[in-house]
């Protein structure tokens, strides 16, 4: 009786797994990939030249980057779509405490109303080709690996500078693929003049907060709109009132009809960073060693923060942008300790790996090759396990710690400036040194003195509580004697001049020398831990060099032993991805359906935030004023939507189209199982989150009287 | 468009009230009701008389009361099934250090090795019949309402002597059925002699713990067997080594297939108290008053038991039983205040008492006899709002400070027993005596001063806070220096005697002159109080007249009015209740659905209490030894059951039996949404959880070496 029951089980074990390899929506595809997919079977019915065509207009000319997002033009005056979050430091940026845009919400009425965000950038994707071996050439055999990445880095700017002679007014980036082996030139156009258009009021557009974060189901109304500007002459142009409109090669069209359960979805997007072709050994560091540093580092200056803001709104709005980041960061990382231990992927990994080694070792001619790739990774792992803490934190101190981290700026600018140009770290570089200068300035503009004071006591702390301190002159002194860190902080955070734009600027184009004879006591402190960072840099880097190298082989060797072609990992280049609206089951006997309801967040309203839906909402829901957006058999507005596409951080903001690629919602998260996302893809658990388009227009038009964005969009009643 | 869009909304709303009329499965029925139920179309194979037939052998013989659970004849040889949390008690006073039995569990491999527990009682129905008319015929129209509630009281005690002298052996009980309408003697065998047959490691009985309490989807194994026994003559009798095993009238038959999603079940059992017949006002008194102020003072003590038994796992022991039971009620306060806010109970009972009230004063002869039956009832809520905290206070000194109670039972007693017998109330008539001393003994063994002390304090600093204080010396005395109450209830904890059973046997028929000459400080104190309590519980009862008298004539116009007769709230007798194995939403995009499994163990455990899955667990089903038990479609043996019959305390131990009648399930909770239920039922949310019945057995059969039991309930393999 055993037997048979057992092998019910088993059989049921092996239907379910088949079925999952059978319906495996993961990948996300760069453009060249798009030629080999079978779009059709994949629910999509356009051809991949109407999604991605070079010479030609194509669906992708109407998709553009927002900073470190990604954004649809969805009309043929520039107007972008993104993300609330997206958005958020314009927004915050643009607040005051007399007229608080990030609590009220914000709605041009007219173009002039706009206001503009200077510190964002629209990228649009021009070109691409491959330049792999362009970049290889320089690599020679034995060549020492600090040496390797060096000559790489150096190489890819060399490209780049050459493309931006070649075509002038774009931006060329050299993305690579795959570590080691492949690297792709993109030409890209950036456009300088940004501005707010319409955002929803936080208690909408991040309803839910932190405690909703990562989690399906959500109520929140993420989305905001913005608006790409050029010169008259529809040249890219920093503001100016009289910088017109963006005219994009192409608009995505907005399907108010919005989509049901089970429909076919596919976004565009620019995903960051997975970790899909990673060892056994990465894992096995991010599982034990840097994901838990994380979270206790941030989870503290998190509560930090938020204790500062809890009686001043002021200190609160300065702080907002910060911890909403760390945050982020903090649940994904405790998603992904949880997704890496229940789902076992150390495990797995290692026991593929096992395979792979003795599929190497049967062959001598790849025992040769490659017999050692596997362990080499390891022991790179290994030692960065066992440098571990102190490395994290002493990287953190530069974070949590603002005038330490703008100090740095300084002397590290100083350092590199003195430097030919192409062997300058990419921030020093003539191309970009005046862009991440105005990145500083705008951070100072939120440095708020007893936030940092704690910050600098707490990290100074723990460095100085670990045996590497006995090794900087610095810490060891502070390390004598840790009970008064927290006084000695107090004094250099009160007399610095590092949080002072001015004292930036009067600084920028003095040498090292010169900045060490400022006497600026926090100033000096950098200066004296200065070499440490700079070792830490290249021993990152003499890691990576050999991890590039070593990847190189292994994707090399997997290809052979799988007899298959790999999709890169993300790398906040341009991808494809496509699934369906599906619910899934975080738990035995729980199943979460894919479309969430306006009676949802009157459901998890409680007048609190992050739950303080605003008045207006609340009027409409009860004179059940909605308008056309009305979901047919749930009887309520759609607010959010949950898609089993494979997506990362960076697709926030991506357009979730329809079949015909229509956009239907707006990616910004994944569901909390999902996190394990940047480093396997199950689908299971797999799972995207996007505001349904219907929300969207419920809110702008019926809500906050945006009316004539919808009709700008081409949306009718 | 909106017009349109809002008739859509309008009609959708209205079919889904209508479906959820169509599909209502509310009711406990009470035996009498068995023949109007259409039981095929509750997808029930049986008819009326098999499920119930007096004078003949049917279903309901099979079912028995195991103190204040149900419970269900398994097998020819008297072997009970009922909850772990049931068994509870008897677990935990056979547990010792050294044999934790309630931590390890218990399987007798023989009867010999079954464990007698003193405290049960099993008691089997035998009879019934209506006696309203004989109970009523005491009342005299303008009789005052404390004479009313006690001409009630003495006559239905003089049935209960009159019918256990008709029937010697068997007990006899009035239960009153509507408020101040009719009551039905039920003739009752109690047998004395119970023991522990089988528990499950509380690992597993009670796996989830508080966390999990009240909520789905479940994982806990809540069952256990108990036997009974009588005399060798087939008699009741207390504990004897050459007592039988008691033979049932009728088994219960097991069904080791289990159920499915959509399979009709239902349940016997003696639900304990509802109050859907109760007013608004008395919702809002459930509300405002007693529901909030219960949460506050049992949160209160379960964290002071923590706390005591945090360090010391004899005194976690001692307070385990009183912990579980506290931490449910309270849980299920929680869950009922949270259900009256949201789903607006209080208004809904409103708008229907208005409309009633039109009824009434519509006509001059329904306004005359019923005119002003709403408002009194009215009344006395107010009464009882206004006097609110200070008299569920002064009854909980009672009850959260033991030595409190055991005094105050000392000196009741000796009060009531000084008056004739069937004036006294019920604890100390001749028929009750030996069995109400016998509980406080047994309360005795888990006294645990150190506890005791901090509750008798809290209790004291709260009473002493309240102006009603002053008109009670003993009170006024200690509300002068509140600060002083610690040391003075310090004292009178460590020099009573009030906590010892030689000391209650000694003062048991001693005088109240002789109890206050013994000058024991506490008892002291409980004799200083001792006038307040008997007020109150005066009070009570001249409320209890009145309501009983008012809810009476509320009964009778509301049949009028809705042209309908009523089942009557529960009141602990055999009711029969059923439904369908179903799914709920407790959230927008949330679906839970009905059955759990071993996986979802598998997903919860996290080695810490109450996730701590027994090692035997987790090797059975790592070696995927499932036995028979497996679901087909879950590939997985089911662990917990959802279903949405209509239930409430009192059902724990219920049979969940299946079309035929057969045993699919052990009931033991309901859904945190559903703690509503004692107030009104609810299709979207009400549903009740059971043990699945392939749980059960295999965790018998497979895990802990129970075969001879499945054997003995003729389960094969």
């Amino acid at each position: 009786m055993v037997t048979r029951s057992l092998r019910v089980v088993m059989v049921l074990a092996l239907l379910s797994s088949l079925c999952s390899l059978a319906m495996a929506d993961d990948g996300m595809f760069p453009m060249s990939e798009l030629p080999r997919l079978n779009l059709a079977e994949r629910g999509i019915l356009l051809s991949a030249e109407e999604l991605f065509s070079p010479g030609a207009t194509s669906l992708v000319d109407g998709i553009c980057r927002v900073n470190g997002c990604t954004g649809s033009f969805v009309s043929s005056d520039g107007l972008i779509i993104t993300n609330h979050h997206c958005a958020f430091d314009a927004i915050q940026k643009a607040s005051t405490r007399e007229n608080d845009l990030l609590a009220n919400g914000f709605s041009a009425a007219t173009r002039e109303q706009e206001i503009p965000a200077p510190d964002y950038q629209v990228r649009i994707t021009e070109d691409y080709r491959d330049v792999s071996e362009q970049v290889l050439s320089v690599v020679t055999p034995g060549m020492p690996y600090l040496d390797r990445t060096k000559a790489i880095e150096r190489r890819r700017k060399e490209l780049e500078i050459a493309a931006e002679k070649e075509h002038p007014g774009l931006r060329a980036e050299v993305a690579e693929m795959f570590a080691g082996k492949t690297y792709v030139l993109f030409l890209y156009t950036y456009l300088k003049d940004v501005r707010l258009v319409f955002a929803p009021p936080a208690s909408v557009g991040n309803f839910g907060g932190e405690v909703d974060n990562w989690e399906w189901p959500r109520h929140t109304g993420d989305f905001s709109f913005m608006r790409a500007y050029t010169a008259p002459n529809g040249t890219p142009a920093t503001y100016s009132k009289d910088n017109i409109p963006y005219h994009p090669k192409r608009v995505v069209k907005v399907a108010p009809e919005g989509v049901d359960e089970g429909d076919a979805v596919f976004l565009l997007g620019y995903p960051g960073r997975t970790a899909r072709h990673k060892t056994a050994s990465f894992l096995r560091f991010e599982q034990d060693v840097r994901l838990p540093g994380i979270v206790e580092l941030y989870q503290w200056q998190i509560s930090e923060m938020e204790k500062a803001g809890a009686e001043d709104r002021a200190v609160a709005l300065k702080h907002a942008s910060r911890i909403k980041s760390l945050a982020n960061v903090e649940k994904r990382s405790r998603g992904q300790l949880q997704g890496l231990k229940r789902a076992g992927i150390v495990a797995t990994r290692t026991s593929s790996e096992a395979a792979l080694q003795n599929f190497i070792d049967a062959e001598s001619a790849l025992k040769e090759k490659y017999g050692t790739v596997l362990a080499d990774i390891n022991t790179v792992y290994s030692e960065m396990s066992t440098a571990g803490q102190w490395e994290i934190e002493l990287a953190q101190l530069r974070q949590a710690c603002r005038a330490i981290a703008f100090g740095f700026y300084l002397y590290d600018a100083a350092v590199e400036r003195a430097k030919p140009d192409l062997e300058r770290e990419a921030p020093y570089m003539d191309r970009n040194f005046a862009q991440s200068s105005q990145e500083v300035r705008v951070a100072m503009s939120d440095w708020h003195p007893p936030t940092d004071h704690i910050m600098l006591t707490g990290m100074l702390e723990r460095l100085c509580r670990k045996p590497q301190a006995q090794t900087i002159p610095a810490l060891k002194a502070l390390a004598s004697n840790i009970a008064g860190i927290n006084g000695k902080a107090d004094e250099l955070i009160k007399s610095t001049k590092l949080g002072d734009p001015a004292f930036l600027d009067a600084c920028l184009k003095k040498t090292p020398e010169e900045l060490n004879a400022l006497n600026d006591p926090l100033l000096t402190l950098v200066i004296e831990l200065y070499p440490a960072w700079t070792e830490l840099r290249s021993l990152d880097k003499t890691r990576e060099g050999r991890l590039n190298q070593l990847y190189g082989s292994l994707i090399d060797v997997k290809q052979q032993f799988e007899s298959a072609s790999f999709i890169p990992d993300a790398n906040a280049t341009l991808r494809f991805t496509s699934g369906h609206v599906r619910s899934y089951s975080p738990a035995d006997a729980v199943i979460r359906t894919p479309i969430s309801t306006l009676k949802g967040v009157m459901e998890k309203t409680t007048g609190i935030e992050p739950f303080d839906t605003p008045q207006a909402v609340l009027e409409k829901y009860a004179a059940g004023d909605f308008g056309s957006f009305v979901h047919p058999r749930l009887a309520q507005v759609p607010v959010a939507i949950l898609y089993d596409t494979d997506t990362t951080g960076g697709n926030s903001g991506s357009p979730v189209l329809n079949a015909k690629g229509h956009l239907v919602g707006v990616n910004f998260d994944r569901c909390f199982e999902a996190t394990i996302n940047d480093f396997a893809w199950n689908t299971d658990y797999s799972r995207s989150i996007g505001v349904d388009i219907r929300y969207v227009l419920w809110i702008t038009g019926t809500v906050y009287n945006g009316k004539h964005l919808l009709t700008e969009m081409g949306v009718g009643e």
